[in-house]
């Protein structure tokens, strides 16, 4: 057995994460007692909510102790078992965190069949991500045909998904992302309507004119100047489902958005509806989701990329990239192997 | 025919409504020509979201023209009718607005029958604020037993029932209203569980102990102090069905609520649901609302109170009140006697 490695939270960030927070720590990799299987892991994946839980503040998950490993999903093998539900060479999801083994009593983890598509996008395209996007956008957004998506991040995990399922719902997407090369992928390969660049000084005027009939849906994973841009053009009935607020991770006291002060009112006249949610919320439509998305993939109606960096080691580099958007992708880290 | 008298819109507003905002008027009743009735006025129903008309900002109706009619429902009689559907003496439900006659082809109007309940109701507890109430909160609000819904202005003819609702549904429910004899009426006579003066400067605390298992639905129509004082104390997933901001009617600029910098990653993290709506957004409910709400005032399970005052001439003053709450009850004009 291979020596293990972990890595833990070192301390609270203020602000920004710095690489003093994290901190890599050998381990002998245990052995499963009764009923219990030793995981490896194969892919970690990293995402913005991670940032929340390096934080004490109030929030719908507990945070990560301390001294304790960095919560995370991963795509991991199973190399010995005590469970006989579980078989040596099983890949399953798990939520391993940032480390290369850990123990599981079989609870929680699900098999994944390699056959139908490549193990990473069980934590990608066809996990979280995907599903978060899936139930968001259908569930709260409600897209109809013809109406007007808005979406940033919109090269990432989840906005990739969002835009390109409202595309299939009829709607037209609109989206924002970092850069020349990510607003290119997103309108060519992904089929968006638009794409427009969140550091361009003119993109309230860009999105204005990219939305000649006002959004229906702005799907917030961003907060910050893209939510100042959208906000004065929801139309009467917009559905702004809440999923993320990545640009203010990293606040170190709360920002008012420019449109605070007439945002209550804007909800009344507008009928707007402004709801908050975790892809944990619509558990019960897992098999909807895997059903409809598998298909969409299939199809090549949802296309994904992802963007892996090597090595658990890489792993804190690479999450204080992506809170600044240095990723373009998925955010992936290979941890191992696919067979060890 | 008597004179008629009509109350126009003589200026806008800057601010708080004042008497020159408004100009009375003498007028000779039209006479009705093929297909038309003539109304006469017995009840005008005065609302908050007449400020709203009284302006030209953006919103979801058109504003009252400077020299127009002021908008508003009334229970008006037939008194002279070409349409075969009307005959003299009809009762009928009418948006004659503040004037003592108007004619009409008969579309929009809906016959009241004087059996079921007193006349009046129809633009109360049986009308417009009745069922802004009912769909509201049931449809937005969805009140389960043992939740705490908190509702202010709740003497008012919203307020009083959106609570009532609340308890009939096995809900707490918690008032807010302004001086001592609105919050005994609320909690002897309307059955609340419990109501605050939102002049009291300790509101935050008191609330905070009204409500120890914090707040599920807050039915917002007020908005101010009360917003700021219930924020803090949102459950997960709580519901906030925003139907009116009455402390806001007179602003001359946009006031960010206390908590606005916190609210988006709160309605995140806290996966709150804010939306705002109006009554006629819910008009295919009108049925199952009538049925509901007659049983209920049959069976003394929702009571309700009216403010009058005499006179056409007195619905400014009458107006500019109920904006101050200076109504105690569903504010009426009674424009003219039941039978001429």
């Amino acid at each position: 057995m291979s020596q293990g490695k972990r890595i833990v939270l070192a301390s609270r960030p203020h602000g920004e994460p710095t690489s003093a927070n994290f901190r890599l720590e050998d381990y002998t990799p245990p052995t499963p007692g009764a009923g219990e299987v030793l995981l490896r892991t194969i892919w970690l994946s990293l995402d913005p909510y991670m940032r929340g839980r390096m934080a004490d503040g109030p929030s719908y998950a507990a945070p990560v102790p301390v001294g304790g490993v960095m919560e995370g999903g991963t795509v991991s093998e199973v190399i010995a078992s005590n469970n006989p539900a579980f078989a040596k060479g099983d890949i399953v999801l798990s939520r391993a965190g940032w480390q290369t083994h850990v123990l599981s009593d079989g609870k929680g983890l699900a098999k994944i069949d390699p056959k139908i598509a490549p193990i990473s996008t069980a934590v990608g395209v066809l996990g979280m991500p995907g599903m978060t996007a899936y139930t968001g956008l259908l569930e709260i957004g409600k897209p109809q045909a013809g109406e007007t998506v808005v979406v940033a991040a919109a090269s990432g995990a989840v906005g990739s998904a969002v835009g390109q399922i409202a595309k299939i719902k009829g709607a037209r997407a609109i989206g924002i992302a970092g850069g020349k090369d990510k607003c290119a992928y997103v309108k060519n390969e992904l089929g968006f309507d638009e794409c427009l660049d969140h550091r361009d000084p003119n993109l309230a005027a860009k999105l204005k004119e990219a939305c000649p009939k006002g959004i229906d849906v702005y799907f917030e994973n961003v907060g910050g100047a893209v939510f100042d841009a959208v906000f004065p053009l929801l139309n009467a009935f917009a559905r702004i489902p809440v999923c993320g607020l990545i640009a203010h991770y990293n606040d170190t006291e709360a920002h008012a958005p420019k449109w605070a002060g007439a945002m209550m009112r804007n909800i009344l006249t507008k009928r707007l509806t402004f709801r908050g949610f975790i892809v944990s919320d619509f558990a019960a439509m897992h098999g909807d989701f895997l059903r409809d998305m598998s298909q969409w993939v299939r199809e090549g109606k949802v296309k994904y990329k992802e963007f892996v960096t090597e090595g658990l080691d890489s792993a804190p580099e690479a999450f204080m990239g992506l809170l600044k958007g240095a990723n373009f992708g998925k955010q992936l880290v290979r941890v191992g192997p696919d067979k060890a």
